[in-house]
């Protein structure tokens, strides 16, 4: 059988767990539990020293095997290089079922140091992104599955984004780099999944934000994402209003009312399977979500205390309306674990499972 | 044995399914599951024509027995008779076993007909509550347990609060009754308990009513509510931040800093077991739920979906910062129910084991 494209692990900021996770899920034998190949990009002599120090704590027996693929600097995002990969792949040559991954290696700077974030490192911090954004927007692989990274060290390395503004986290950048003006955020588990019209906003700048736009918007992505991504053809949405009790009929409010209902309204007359603007605390019910593929919250701390509560560890951050599909840990860089055990690799092996399985049903695969 | 004081139960509106579930929980005696007696108020040509439907429609097999109290509109709220009831149980003059509630007869204005909401008998809806306050605030009864009621048919019958403004729930006039400047909504199941600092108010009224008096004096209630209704000497409590990740360290809003984290501060310093604000979304999880006895949450739509999602049948309702302690349904009239079978009587049922619990732990009682 000719293994499908790959999934795409980018290990994040190389103090933190983003390798040790990796490593722990190589050791399990867990990255080879995918009918596709796993490749990670990560600093191959930063890797080795992980493994070993993670021997030496005594959480690795022994070191689980991969094969590197090198390339410098100067090539590494090259079209010609990437090409090559691509063909590598489709031809099979680069897996070797007795490899738990492939290493895609991009060299650090500056020699890393387990906790200790060096901002000489940031560079390749985002090479790894630039470089999964390449590899995935010509299906060079199946999905982007994104480690933790350390924002500010990012921003202190004065790393910018396209439009030339600060680095401000993984999914402004592949928003920009595939040239799409909205993106959504989904958090999913094994209870039900969550999509958000805000996301991190101070709480008095979320009604300005809610407008016929964004919820136009992130609605329109969350339906074509449910049926491109998750192969869903008639996708189930249940809406939550902006305000306590919906509104309760504009005595609480007046958003469902004047923007958020008459948008949905739209919907509901093109056939689309979504609720009105529905109260928050109703909503996130056994009854109702047993008849929903997926919530749209209107905000962060509406939608991601319930999503959380059953089931934190499980829970993998989704972005949907990229070109490609891009599943995310739930965590950050736990500096103070990394080499030294404690990390917990269950979000990135839920990442993974969720990144395959929309591989697998998505159309655009 | 000499039985405990009472525990009351307000039916509510009379078109409403409030009768039902007393009815439902009667006809299964579990009316008698508890070691006081269970007092009801509801007009008693009512109760009796509502049980006949429900063994009509099939609902139940027969009625349930009960003792009626009359008391005509005159002396129905006076003294003299509050004291005299008072007595009755004291000397177990009241309770007889095989009954199984005392009907508290408040006789309604115009004839009830089940869905059907009638403003005449507003006034009726009004004086149960003014008489399950009078109990409670004499220690003639240990705790107020309330049905549903049609807020717009006491607002149409121009019923006012103490203060003349508009009626506007059950808390409103509990607080203004007992002359308390601020109480505490409180939400409770197996799950978890909690309490909010803002209740039903538009999201973008939110952030101006998060005022360090409101907090302080929202702690301050659910930590004196802790120790005397419900029996922890030393309570554990966690607080939410208002922005989503406690506004992470400023970036996301500044309350956390200039507000909630200083009163909160306060409270640490002197010896109390509370948390700073914390991230809704990472506080909800069962590793810090399992540490805690009460969650303040900063607003409806923060504490209430989560703790719904594991429990919305058992959800009770609270009321902390009154003399008394006062447990409520969390439902609606439910008006095309009524008298036809369907109701639950859940909700009923865990608000009145939470106050007898209460009762039972009450310093105060």
């Amino acid at each position: 059988m000719q293994k499908k494209l790959p999934l795409l692990i980018t290990t994040g900021e190389p103090a933190g767990i983003g390798m040790d996770i990796v490593l722990l899920l190589a050791a399990e034998g867990k990255l080879q539990d995918f009918d596709r190949p796993v490749w990670v990009t990560a600093d191959a002599t930063a890797m080795q020293k992980r493994a070993d120090e993670l021997i030496a704590a005594g959480i690795l027996e022994i070191c689980p095997p991969w094969k590197t693929l090198n390339a410098n600097d100067a090539t590494i995002i090259e079209e010609d290089f990437l090409n090559q990969m691509s063909q590598q792949n489709i031809n099979g040559g680069t897996v070797n079922d007795d490899n738990a991954f492939i290493l895609f290696n991009i060299p650090c700077a500056a020699p890393v140091v387990c906790g200790k974030v060096d901002t000489n490192n940031s560079s390749m911090v985002a090479q790894q992104l630039q470089i999964a954004h390449k590899l995935a927007i010509n299906k060079t692989v199946a999905a982007i599955v994104t480690g933790p990274l350390q924002k500010s060290a990012l921003i202190d390395a004065d790393i910018k984004l396209l439009d030339g503004t600060m680095f401000s986290g993984h999914t402004e950048f592949f928003m920009q780099q595939s040239g799409c003006d909205k993106v959504v955020m989904m958090l999913a588990n094994q209870a039900m999944k969550v999509a958000l019209v805000t996301t991190h906003l101070a709480l008095k700048d979320i009604p300005a934000a809610i407008t016929a736009d964004n919820v136009r918007q992130t609605v329109q992505i969350v339906i074509d994402d449910m049926r491109e991504k998750f192969g869903l053809t008639q996708p189930r949405i249940l809406v939550c209003g902006l305000n306590p009790h919906a509104g309760e009929g504009g005595h609480l409010g007046t958003e469902e009312i004047e923007i958020i209902n008459p948008v949905l309204q739209c919907f509901i007359n093109a056939g689309i399977d979504i609720s009105e603007a529905m109260p928050a605390d109703t909503l996130f019910t056994p009854r109702h979500l047993a008849n929903c593929d997926a919530v749209i919250a209107m905000y962060h701390d509406q939608g991601l205390p319930v999503l959380k509560s059953h089931g934190f560890g499980d829970t993998v951050n989704l972005t949907l309306g990229l070109p490609y599909i891009r599943t995310s840990v739930d965590h950050g860089t736990a500096l103070d674990l990394a080499g030294r055990g404690g990390a917990s690799a269950t979000s990135l092996y839920q990442a993974l499972i969720m990144a395959n399985e929309m591989a697998n049903k998505s159309l655009v695969n």
